[in-house]
């Protein structure tokens, strides 16, 4: 919270402003990186969390080649921003043929199947090669052939080496069912799990003689937490960009991890409830909550600017409700004694993929202006 | 659903679109006119729903005269478009007083407050009149003066009156709890008990000598389904305009009613637990959600083009899951063997206003596009 006249000129900001702590993206970039190479797999971002092509160079300039992306828009965005190498890690959509086919003249673009149709589709308009993963659902029981189906799994691969212009590249998956779990075990166990069902997988194709099965492997909590990546290929983390409270709450990061914020006005208090009004709703917050200790939904968290960056999570200031402008912040006495309506505040968001999603830029806390598709 | 080829050419999607049955829109914006007009009460819609000036002009054809907004900007943007009667329907934000001046020099232009602090701060900087209206909080809980401390309600009624360039309006509530409300009985009993209490709080000035003290009103499930306005002058509902799957669960439209829907192309379909998977998230239709009647969360329901028109609400075809950009659909039988991936699917939306929010445009169901803010 602060003064808005305390602020730097640049972060003067008059209405519900999107703010990104550089530093702590450029660390948690660098982070995931070192891990990928100590582990020895191919570091394969989601871009689908920042989708900025600045934010996309910091990246490069760590030794970054591929990216992950989950729309062709997003792909093409980010080829024009000079990335060669894409996959589009989302069930390839029949209906966006003319814009794989221009992508995959120009870049090494890569695919997400799961069905026979869409192999068949592919089949019948490719003009340029494409590399094609199968979608398998190691249980989040999202998209994907099941994995305990393995038959149906090695019946795609064949049908996806008999089909002109599609090269098999592997399975993949995302064990999205991470963010369910209750601790870090739990999740780490997912993580395990997931590869030893796809190492199963690439077994069983071996002695179909499809020889041609690297693993690719997503999701945060898995990557944060886990340390045994043998037989994985490419791991395809997003969020940890920028991290936000709700991998906080799941123990998949540090608060001085999450990058971004939404700085908000004070428009109203209320001292009997001790709460304070923001504005800053569901349409700059995004409406996904995260459940706390005492079983209430929440929002977000208040924190702080501290030496030109975002300071802790403050645990007694919640965000408890939100409409489509408006914000409902639970305080303590000290702080209801310190915020004035006027002032602004800044929010620590639940799902930073979302959140950001709801802006066309992020303003770094040293006011720079970044955009963003 | 529908194969691709059989739509009209203009609605031949190939990403996720925001459509807009036209017709059903208009006739809701008729409804609610003319219960204004038999009820005698000022229509003041909220265009937060919308925010499009193409269909603000169907309100204008209507012979609406004076809107309401959630924010200085869409204030802004509706001016632009000629609307000259104003009311910025959110606690002034005294951040924004420049835009506040400059539009209080063009237009009619009403502010709320709740608190001494914001009537200091523009009575300070205020170069031209604008109305002033008492937001009071009757049950709710989010934003206003509590409706049972009439002490400080006056108060702050006087200390308008004191300041100069302040017109004091009334009193002004949002009774937002009806969403929260169990039964078509108890949306009436909060909007009756909303009108009592503003109706107590307007005698009570008449004591102190306040005599300008008009009632406005909000909430459209308090508006569609209330039939007693008497000591109301204005109404200010917004959602009405398109209605949506959170209000038909409510009661207070028919399915036949709900106005915007979102095309989106199907991408997986998983006969073993009968789903499909379209391209279609969070991002696009927003996370709200309802509790169907086995307590299952549920993010829209299926519909179908008829006639040029939107079709029946499928009760067997909810979304039951959404991530960024993808989302589950549970299916029968019939529908599973229907739906084939590359197809186009028509979601009702749980929540128009932030689903709207979401996207530049909307495309009508004979294919004209309407830009929104």
């Amino acid at each position: 919270m602060a003064r808005v006249s305390d602020l730097p000129e640049s972060l003067q900001v008059t209405r519900p402003t999107l703010l990104l702590d550089r530093n702590r993206a450029i660390r948690n970039i660098a982070d995931m990186a070192r891990k990928a190479e100590t582990t020895g797999v191919r570091f394969r971002p989601h871009f689908k969390t920042h989708q900025s092509a600045e934010i996309g160079r910091w990246f490069a300039e760590r030794g970054v080649e591929c990216i992950a992306v989950s729309s062709l828009e997003m792909a093409r965005y980010f080829a024009r921003a000079g990335w060669t190498d894409i996959t589009v890690a989302f069930p390839v959509n029949l209906l966006e043929m003319d814009t794989v086919n221009a992508l995959a003249g120009d870049i090494d673009l890569g695919v997400l199947v799961d069905s026979e149709a869409a192999v068949t589709a592919l089949g019948g308009v490719l003009a340029s090669p494409v590399r094609v993963w199968i979608k398998v659902d190691t249980g989040y029981g999202r998209v994907g052939i099941p994995w305990d189906r393995p038959d149906r799994i090695t019946s795609l691969a064949m049908a996806i080496q008999r089909t002109s212009n599609l090269s098999l590249q592997g399975v993949l998956t995302h064990s999205g069912h991470s963010y369910q779990a209750k601790s870090r075990d739990r999740i780490c166990a997912i993580h395990d799990r997931a590869i030893m069902r796809l190492i199963a997988i690439k077994k069983l194709f071996e002695t179909e003689r499809i020889y041609s099965c690297e693993i690719s492997l997503g999701d945060t909590p898995g990557c944060s937490l886990g340390n045994d990546f043998r037989g994985v290929d490419e791991i395809r983390p997003g969020n940890f960009v920028f991290y936000d409270v709700m991998q906080y709450t799941l123990g998949t990061c540090r608060e001085d991890q999450i990058a971004v914020a939404v700085a908000c006005p004070v428009v109203g208090k209320y001292e009997d409830r001790r709460e304070i009004a923001i504005y800053g709703g569901g349409v700059h917050l995004s409406t996904e909550c995260v459940i706390d200790k005492e079983g209430r939904k929440t929002f977000g968290y208040l924190t702080s600017l501290e030496n030109g960056g975002l300071g802790p999570l403050i645990r007694s200031a919640p965000v408890r409700s939100l409409s489509q402008e408006h914000g409902i912040i639970q305080v303590d006495e000290r702080l209801l004694d310190e915020i004035r309506i006027g002032d602004v505040v800044f929010i620590l968001p639940v799902h930073s993929c979302l959140t950001s999603s709801l802006y066309k830029e992020y303003r770094t806390l040293d006011g720079e202006v970044i955009s963003r598709l």
